[in-house]
């Protein structure tokens, strides 16, 4: 009896099934997260599949846009060294799911093994009375007419009455192999015992321009607080830039208590307008609008307005208060007190943000909490917004985004999150797993060829594409890189270009960028002297020198090209000089191959050769053909992989080049 | 409410915890399959861990030799970029079990901020308050004196009576830290969820030398059959050469149906031994022994007697059948009938093993299939036998291996499994995740020094090596290589010597091997002429230009050398000719360093340029060195990195050095 119990561990189910499926791709985390992928495009799965001895395998993907309806399957191809592969194409948006069921195929092994013996000259009289029985089976699967014909054949080879040699054709005809695969018998078929989840998102989570303004500095005349109002006359310039988010600073009121002065002033005066990160006053908090911005009604206006420029509203979210959050003293639980009675406020010792505290999520009210911000994008998203910039995600704990955000797309699976985590590398792709659809990266500060070759391989061409989407930022209110401080104009336009062609998703914080504002708080310093975080300012943004016609330019040359509307295609090519960087992107069909060439250096032209996989483009390597610079307009006749490239920083810095094969 | 419905998704013990472990190393499969070890060697584990905000963390190590007992802990230290390492040392043979606890540091993190604090002159009065808390909350999870100690050092901190300096110096003494740090908050601790597995094994399944022997072919005189007597009487001459494990063919009854003849003649006569594979007769199956090698005593003796040479007998297991095995009739439900009332038996199209019958494992009496293969298993286990060599393991189920090695070695942890998988990778490396001991490997084919380098790193330098422990073989009763057909006696000694220093386990199949038999049965065949397999042979072992004085020299160097008696530690280094190939092995204290040169080419003296790293030697670049041939015994005097080789494969095709420091 013990023996019995022993045997018995293993499922009786189980117990004579001998397919295995492992290292499925693409897969995060052994199935815990998603993949990400927007509407229209393919998942190609692979996975190893095998089984024990030398029977024929088959197997299926498996695939459903929700997980209530019924799979729909896909037959899998054999690859090579037991891989397999198949792709499905998702239409809908939400969650759909795959997985994969294979089996040993017993009428195919049959089939191959009779045909080896066929040819070998071996008798296969009992062969043909296997094979009858297979066939028999297979029909009592079917029905109708399917079964009355596989009874049929079944019988022909059974009865001996047609010569062998028709029986043998019958056997390995392909019409006979072709009915019994539909009714196979999967009775001892193997499940991967996981259903990989997609989450679907729309296209601007994969290819979006944004564009990030202080609101209040929208103003025409100097001195006033911007309004809704002023923000509306602004989107006519906005939308001639070609960009097509429109993300605010936080709209809230802001607190008043330890409020910060211009240049980050420890305490202002009663003219600073403070913060907007600093959540919160008596006017109200997450839910309400700063009086002097105008109301929400101004707020949809300014939407509705937005849209018909084709451009959408994407809001801040930060969950933090300033001390005169209602939240405060409302909900006390939610803070952390410290033993003197006042509430610990923002710190990264020995940095002090006294005007900010931050929620205790390690509360014993946790739940109450939870809600509460769910309820705040909730607000929002009842108000028509679609787009969050989360303030500092990895400050709050990932259990809490994973629940916040799975819950939020479900119910609004048009909703995308940014995430602003500059953190560690680790900490952002977890973010990125938990379900933010687009992530914030390292690009402000990468320069040199080496590190974009480096990073940019590891975001596009490894399994973090699957889950995390690049946006890449050329500036921030917080972000004045060294880069843009010691280039100038020539450096603006560099950063410009490598941010909308490297990234699908790319973002500038204007009028400073493209008014080329780089003067540092302090030399060292990432922060903008005089910071619009801490005062209003008045940008002229028809001053001659402003970059906006190169930047509608770049983001016309982006609509037009769909190889930039994605990153996977991304390569980097040899060049032989290190100031000069090159890659390409292209379309599935190669109808859309754009190369890209950037001078990184900002002082010197720099020139060299650059070589192309012409192949890979489609392009035959022995003809001529042409490219044409998108930025200039200019054409040229290149022939074979290495030609040559020059670019003077003081004019345009880059070339955005189409390849043309002749005819095109 | 249903808002509420949504939060309760979330465990309430779940919704506080912050950190995250991920990417624990190593773990084969997600944790499904254990990793190995042997006694006394140390699992390395890592894992990044991590959490939202700027808390510092703290992590331990888990593991326990069983399931049963406590966890022990060992604190991991933090490396670089939140990857985090701690190791273990397993001293028992069975299954041990790892695992990971980490959570936030709540004193470690006020400690470290009162730090940054102090340093930038801020005050502190309020932080020492909060340090007393902390305190107090320790003295409250410790007891006895460490709790007095702790309520003492709280009362201080917060009394006020001190001067602040004092207080302050108290807050960051090590002192304080060191008793805090034994009394940490866990209450919000995350355990990775998984309880990894090692299994670990004696010493000899990591390393070990094999010797392959039929022992119907034992006896002195030509034409006779032998028996284990005669086995005893060669025992000598097997520990001579230096082997520690004496494998056998099956040892069984031999069934007479469809007996093969002579070099694998389809219908033998009745002189004919017949394959040993073919078990099973009316003397009795797998639990009996060949009547003309002897009796079950006889058996014991010579097990006896081979453990007084330091030889341990393994033994084959063969899951098949002749006609003849009494399962046939006793359990036709084990087998597959054919329509015409006959058993399938075992082929592989064209090729037909009439004298083989496979077992049916899609067999619904599968349940007692398993139980009495076990049997057989743990019969011969209770005869002392505790090496089995598995043959053609992948044409039986994964599951059924899994099973029945896991309640084996539950029982018999120190039984060792070698796998006879000569098939497609992902099947071979899958059987060893299963449960086998050690596998067979490609050694036997790889020939040009791109070969070895490419399929060595992946066994010794990937997570290959976690669950698959290479056997390497020169050749066996089926694999006759191309390359020893053609290069006779030098030949051999080149793969002797890979086999040997490339594998801490390996095997030849003597004497045909030692006596450099290399007479194929056709041309492009890797059967052997007059195969050993279907008739007795004699071996006149005497013979002068047998190889067994140079074996036994190999086998000395191996086991004196104990960088050899493991694989990690390969590495392969730059020869400036293709046809010599280079690597070394050593110690984890550098005291022994070994260095092999191999000529792989069998007719022409080659010569070239080695280039050793010798800093990981621990040897100075700058002084001269040592190196001590250990196959000729020469000695000669080396400095610098790059040194001359020479290699007449007449003479030894080989060097294997030992690395000597100044003074060693």
């Amino acid at each position: 009896m013990a023996k019995r119990t022993e045997v018995d561990k293993v499922p009786v189910e189980e117990g004579r099934k001998r397919v295995v499926i492992e290292r499925v791709e693409p897969e995060v985390d052994g199935g815990r997260f998603p993949i990400k992928r927007t509407i229209g495009e393919e998942v190609v799965v692979e996975a190893d599949i095998f089984s024990d001895g030398h029977d024929a395998l088959s197997a299926v993907l498996l695939y459903r846009a929700d997980s209530d309806s019924a799979w729909v399957e896909v037959p899998m191809q054999l690859l090579v060294n037991d891989r397999w592969r198949a792709a499905f194409r998702v239409t809908r948006l939400g969650r759909y799911y795959y997985s994969i069921t294979a089996w040993i195929d017993r009428f195919q092994t049959w089939r191959r093994d009779l045909e080896k013996k066929v040819a070998a000259g071996q008798e296969v009289a009992v062969e043909l009375l296997t094979g009858a029985q297979l066939i028999a089976d297979a029909a009592g699967r079917a029905s109708g007419g399917s079964a009355q014909k596989l009874r049929r054949w079944a019988r022909s080879l059974q009865a001996q009455v047609d010569s062998e040699q028709a029986r043998i054709d019958l056997a390995l005809s392909d019409e006979v192999a072709a009915l019994v695969s539909r009714y196979p018998d999967r009775g001892l078929a193997v499940t991967y015992p996981v259903d990989l989840a997609v989450v679907v998102d729309r296209e601007k989570a994969r290819f979006s321009s944004w564009y990030e303004m202080f609101p209040r500095s929208c103003t025409p005349e100097p001195g006033r607080h911007g309004t809704f109002r002023d923000c509306e006359a602004k989107l006519p310039y906005i939308a001639s830039m070609g960009f097509d988010v429109l993300y605010f600073p936080p709209i809230h009121p802001i607190g008043r208590t330890n409020r910060k002065g211009k240049n980050n002033a420890p305490m202002g005066d009663s003219e600073d307008p403070g913060s907007p990160w600093a959540i919160g006053a008596e006017e109200g908090g997450h839910k309400a609008i700063h009086p002097q911005l105008g109301t929400l009604d101004d707020f949809h206006r300014l939407m509705a307005r937005a849209r018909e420029h084709g451009i959408e509203i994407a809001l801040d979210m930060s969950f933090q208060c300033s001390p005169d959050h209602p939240y405060v003293a409302e909900h006390p639980e939610w803070f952390r007190w410290r033993p003197d009675g006042s509430v610990q406020y923002a710190e990264n010792p020995p940095k002090k943000y006294q005007d900010i505290y931050p929620f205790d999520f390690e509360t014993e009210h946790w739940q109450e909490l939870w809600e509460e911000l769910r309820s705040v994008v909730l607000y929002w998203i009842d108000q028509g917004v679609r787009i969050f910039r989360v303030d500092n995600p990895h400050t709050k704990p990932f259990v809490f985004w994973e629940w916040l955000l799975g819950d939020v797309k479900r119910k609004h699976p048009d909703t995308i999150f940014l995430s602003e985590a500059f953190t560690r590398p680790k900490i952002m792709y977890r973010l990125a797993k938990l379900g933010f659809t687009q992530s914030y990266t390292y690009f402000a500060w990468r320069n040199t060829k080496w590190e974009f070759v480096d990073y940019f391989t590891e975001l596009t061409q490894t399994p973090v594409r699957e889950y995390f989407r690049p946006s890449l930022w050329t500036n921030t209110p917080d972000i004045l890189t060294e880069y843009l401080q010691s280039g100038g104009r020539p450096a603006f336009m560099t950063r410009l270009v490598l941010a909308a062609t490297l990234g699908a998703s790319y973002g500038i914080y204007g009028p400073a960028f493209e008014l080329c504002e780089n003067r540092p708080k302090e030399p060292g310093s990432e922060e903008y002297l005089d910071s619009e975080k801490y005062e209003i300012k008045h940008w002229d943004t028809d001053r001659p020198d402003s970059l906006k016609e190169f930047i509608a330019r770049v983001n016309r040359i982006r609509r037009d090209n769909p190889a930039l509307h994605s990153d996977w295609s991304l390569r980097f090519h040899t060049v032989d000089n290190d100031q000069i960087v090159c890659y390409s992107k292209q379309t599935e069909d190669l109808s859309n191959v754009i190369v890209v060439v950037v001078n990184l250096d900002y002082r010197y032209t720099q020139s060299g050769w650059v070589e192309l996989p012409l192949e890979t483009f489609g392009l035959n390597p022995s003809e001529p053909y042409q490219v044409h610079d998108l930025l200039s307009d200019a054409r040229y006749a290149w022939q074979g992989r290495r030609n040559y490239v020059e670019l003077n920083p003081q004019v345009v810095p880059a070339h955005i080049f189409r390849m043309l094969r002749p005819g095109q």
